[in-house]
């Protein structure tokens, strides 16, 4: 009788549900991984029996609480870890780069004079070189994963992809010393996105209380082994890092949120915020110190853009629309640089993946822009006089007369978080036009080339820079155009321009603004920035996805976008499931279990467990592959515990390491204590955002699909979904990579 | 059989999943309400065989733009006129406190030489009184619900409680008028939830496109009548609310979260900023019409607290314990004004319940007001230089000598908002300090008492002045008691202890913190701020539940909380659920459907729809009763159509409203049009933090749950969970009342 056999199943997500968490009794080590089924032995369970209610729960809320305090002072060591990673990286840069100026400056200054400024130029392309060649070297040689900013790599670990060593003390180390060594080798990067990756890193590293490079566990906060407990620290990790860079706290969440969030836990929003709070508070305060003024902890973070003052720089109604002009020439000018770059990357992926190579592209990139920033200089004769205001670290008089500066090279001279300040404040007059226009176009494509280079760099920076120079020549342009040039001041213009830019490019948006409104410290403009940002995302998306997205696009990992493809309603998880669907009996012989595990091709890593109705029991979970090696592995030796998998964690061994003879092939095993027996199972006719609202919301990996008896006819997994994409011409599939 | 009959369940949450929508094609009104299953009728799904993939999917595509950009346009009117609004209340209180004072201070000044100030105590408290009688006479005679701030009926809404009339036009118009009158009436209250209230119902009118209480129906926005999108709306609207009220649209953005999300939705998110941002610019533009200056529009939002300055007020690192301190004492007299607050409020339901005692009792209290304030005006000598900066509006010299003014005064004689002001930035010296502690204490009590009176008019702002006051006296001790003054700039403490009076009271965290930094237009002081805000709700909560949640408890509303309480794990659905439960079959005699429906000791309003296995059709769905009131009253007449439910939307008739004959009871009425084929199930064995989470995530009001045979054996209503909450001694359960 078909439904006799019916299969009932149920379901485990084991560590993979966001949100809810098995509390613990204090120093209970021993607890069961996953919440038990009233009949099966644990030892919580089993001491209703000698406690009274009120006093299991007291015990149990106590637990509770110990766990969340736990939390706070990981995220408040996360803040304080990030916030002095950016101080040192900060303090770093500015050094070295100062020294590399002040040689260059002097240099330059000699041979002005005697003629003979080749020696200069080959100076400055030697020591830019050297610093870029320590960077590519570590990076290419030692760990590749710090390559670039960082930030496509943690959207897709907080996103929920597993990504190899994306969160080890090892890629902490050459991102940072990477970073430090491509901005001091002066080229077109910005030390923000690594920041970002940096606080993820350290709140991977803190929260787990161990770390892998340096083989040293200190056994503490082993409850947070799993993966729930440690995506929510890097978020905060992550927060701490934008927080850090751009003195955002508020920012910082909302990036977090924006990216990796899915399910709203106020809890865990208001632990990211304190992470994003104590990092800036840590940055000022070491920051206070090294300026000598100990204490003053009023400075906002890392890129300093300065105040807008409401009073002297305000805007106009009539003036939003010249604004949205603005943000849709952010949009085209931030697709063209997205399509450049795609291209670019696309040769990289296909000729220069040896490493030495790829330090010799970096080096020449180095060379190339020293040579441009020098020849731009040079020809430019766009004398300025010196002003009062200390704008200028390194004023280059080079050919101008005396008391005069060279202003083309206040846009190179620099490190581009200073240009991009005067570019925002300098008084209008500062800049000539065409030294402008000139600027942008070279600034443009060096940036474009830099970007993927096999360095630790971010876009943020560039990008602000290229749209503030453009920005401050479209307010210069129309000051010319219009004769009232009263409300028309540059430097409010340089800032619309890079936001446009900037959201042309990363096509960030609620974040993004948050963190231009911190960083600037004037929520007036909010409104403008907003609306920029909106039109340079919708007219960017009309060609070409963000830059991010386009990198994560090219790796091929199953990345879940926020909503379903819209045209997705006539899917069916019929239609998106895995299927055929292994499964295990709820006692399965250790053979076939260890067959299942080293079979690579099979398309799932979770086995749901079936039971027959005949039997009187039907609790049925998905297992982890992993896991279940472990749990093979230990199998004929002794019980295994939770323990166990926490040491393990997160790098099981994997299968074919274990050695199973062929008498234990034979031996019979219980699964029942590997499976979570409350799964969530959807029908065969639910529609594809159905699926998706389901996995988004709750975290999911996997997720089981029935029929109408109840039998598992599939399995619905990440990569089933994010498999879907719309194109131009409709819904497409894409072709994902194993991970 | 056993297992033959064995019923197959799926289930509807028809338009309570938050996030799923169907993209509907342009202007295609009789589109199914729900997706359907591939083997109906849908003329979308016909379509499929006129218009190749990609025509269908572009013309689809456009229906969801088209859609998209209809909820912009909602949430930039609901912004627009959110923003407008504010602008009014503030415009209309200000001018009549400003007459009111005028009139007031010439008759101070009139009898302080001629002797016989009692005439003007009498003048001064029958002109409170006389506002506050306005105001309470419209609340409690034509709308009771606009009573109070309206937070604790905007939480509940967002949560998805449905409280009756909370959103209607005339609630707007009596809120409106009640809280110029209340405000102006000198009472101890703010307009900040009121405006709060007040964008949220302007959200739910301008979404639905027509108005109830005006008979009125534009025709417009038909798609988003329903729960979902309203409450989506609706969180907007109180985004934009609070964006207007505090000039914080990123703590708008938060509040709405804070109180309403449960699935973070990027594009909502964004929407729900739009509204915000456009809030602050209406009310900005309106306002610099207002004063003359059009055009200006840098200007934040109502509550202007003034910028604390960088440079001349900063923190150091040794006062952090000082402001936790403040923290702690926040919690506390936050604690003390919530129990005062809650046994008054429990006297007010027993007693005061007659709407002429509730307009007595409102008078009362503004005569009160007015009598202590003009005693301890006139009783105290605490005579200040008048300054050049000109804080004060109304400078009272009564016996003060020639170029002094009372400095009592300045307290309360005076709109609250510009009292907080000037504790915040007055210099040094300004407050006596017997002054302050005199004037906390008699406005502690003031504001309590005046809180839950039948008057429309928030919490926060007295909270804040209470605060502002304690704060700039713990700010003066502290430099009487350590001679180095220069750092303990009373403003700066006084911007703390408001923010520990606040968190005390209200026991918000992050959206609070937010609101005041923006506010304040400093981003240094989001540090502390939040370290006090988290101090006072840890040292608040000890004693006693918030002020919001106070009121909502005494309510008894099924309120969900935004996690589970921490001992449930033992829970299960088994032991949760509502059982038994009505179900109907897929084709169902009409006559049984109206007993169930008139049922009114139903314990849920929705009812699975089950299918025996025998039959070769297993879907089954839940009805929502009203709708299905609806049906059955057009059942003889013709067939029924989406439009129908959008008209009677969101107040379906009830079922005792239609008569139905012998005949048509014999009738049978296929169900199929009614119910969602792919409803959410969870077995019986699953805990209640996974029940909860499901719920919360989801945004889910009923949820089948099945046994191992797919059978009902019961249904989770809302209420079942919210009914489960700690207490003292563990997990007690609450009795709720019929909503």
């Amino acid at each position: 009788d078909m439904a006799n056999i019916a299969k009932k199943v149920s379901w485990s997500g084991r560590g993979d549900d966001r949100g809810e968490r098995t509390p613990l009794l204090n120093g209970d080590e021993e607890v069961k991984y996953n919440r038990q089924v009233p009949d099966t032995d644990s030892p919580l369970r089993r001491s209703t029996t000698t406690l009274s209610c009120p006093q299991m729960c007291l015990a149990y809320k106590s637990g509770f609480r110990c766990l969340e305090i736990r939390r706070w002072v990981i995220c408040g060591l996360i803040g304080f870890l990030t916030g002095l990673i950016a101080c040192m990286i900060d303090i770093a840069v500015e050094k070295l780069a100062g020294y590399k100026y002040f040689a260059v400056k002097l240099n330059i200054e000699k041979y002005t004079e005697l003629g003979g400024l080749s020696i200069s130029l080959i100076l400055w392309a030697v020591l830019n070189s050297a610093f870029v060649m320590f960077g590519a070297i570590a990076v290419a040689f030692v760990e590749p994963i710090a390559a670039g900013s960082g930030i496509p790599q943690i959207k897709c670990f907080l996103n929920g992809v597993k990504i190899p060593r994306v969160v080890r003390l090892k890629t902490l180390v050459i991102k940072v010393f990477g970073v430090i060594c491509s901005v001091a080798g002066g080229l077109a990067v910005g030390k923000e996105g690594p920041m970002i990756h940096s606080g993820a890193v350290v709140a991977a590293g803190v929260s787990q209380g161990r770390s892998t490079s340096l083989k040293k566990d200190f056994k503490i906060f082993e409850y947070f082994r799993r993966d729930t407990e440690k995506r929510d620290f890097v978020s905060a990790g992550a927060a701490a890092g934008v927080s850090a860079a751009f003195g955002a706290p508020v920012g910082g969440v909302l990036f977090s949120l924006e990216e990796g969030a899915s399910f709203w836990n106020q809890m865990l929003t208001w632990r990211i915020f304190f992470a994003s709070m104590v990092s800036t508070f840590t940055l000022n305060f070491f920051l206070s110190i090294y300026h000598g003024k100990p204490g003053e902890l009023s400075s906002p973070g890392l890129i300093n853009f300065g105040r807008f003052d409401s009073d002297s720089v305000q805007y106009n109604l009539y003036e939003i629309p010249l604004f949205i002009i603005m943000g849709a020439l952010g949009g085209v000018l931030g697709a063209l640089f997205n399509i450049i770059n795609y291209w670019l990357t696309i040769f990289r992926i296909r000729y220069i993946h040896r490493p030495c190579l790829q330090v010799m592209e970096a080096m020449l990139v180095a060379a190339v822009t020293a040579t441009v920033s020098f020849a731009m200089i040079y020809f430019s004769n766009d004398c300025q006089p010196l002003g009062q205001d200390n704008t200028e670290e390194y004023p280059l008089q080079l050919f101008c007369a005396d008391g005069e500066y060279n202003s083309m090279a206040t846009a190179f001279f620099n490190t581009p978080e200073r240009s991009v300040r005067s570019l925002f404040h300098n008084p209008p007059g500062t800049y000539n036009p065409v030294t402008l226009g000139v600027f942008t176009l070279a600034y443009f494509f060096l940036a474009v080339w830099t970007y993927g280079l096999t360095v630790s760099a971010g876009v943020f920076i560039p990008s602000l820079l290229i749209g503030a120079a453009w920005g401050r020549l479209f307010g210069i342009l129309l000051s010319f155009i219009i004769s009232c040039i009263i409300w028309a001041d540059p430097g409010k213009y340089a800032l619309i321009g890079a936001a446009a830019q900037l959201g042309g490019i990363v096509r960030m948006t609620l974040s993004l603004t948050v963190i231009l409104v911190e960083a600037t410290g004037n929520v007036t403009y909010g409104f403008p920035i907003m609306l920029v940002l909106m039109t340079a995302k919708i007219v960017g998306d009309y060609f070409i996805e963000g830059l991010y997205d386009i990198h994560i696009k090219l790796q091929s990992v199953p990345f879940l976008h926020s909503d379903a493809p819209p045209t997705s309603h006539w899917l069916t998880a019929r239609e998106v499931m895995s299927s055929p669907v292994t499964c295990f009996n709820r006692v399965e012989k250790v053979g076939r279990i260890v067959d299942v595990l080293s079979n690579t091709s099979t398309i799932h890593n979770g086995f749901p467990v079936v039971a027959h109705t005949s039997e009187n029991d039907e609790h049925i979970s998905v297992l982890i592959k992993s896991k279940t090696c472990l749990a093979s592995s230990r199998l004929s030796q002794r019980k295994l515990q939770l323990k166990d998998f926490r040491d393990a964690y997160p790098r099981f061994p994997p299968i074919q390491s274990i050695h199973v003879s062929q008498d234990e092939r034979e031996c019979m095993m219980d699964l029942t204590e590997f499976m979570n027996p409350t799964p969530y199972t959807v029908p065969q006719e639910t529609s594809l955002p159905r699926v998706f609202k389901l996995f988004r919301a709750l975290g999911l990996r996997h997720l089981v699909v029935v029929d109408n008896e109840n039998r598992v006819v599939g399995l619905v997994t990440r990569k089933d979904l994010a498999r879907y994409h719309v194109g131009k011409d409709g819904l497409e599939e894409l072709h994902l990579a194993q991970t």
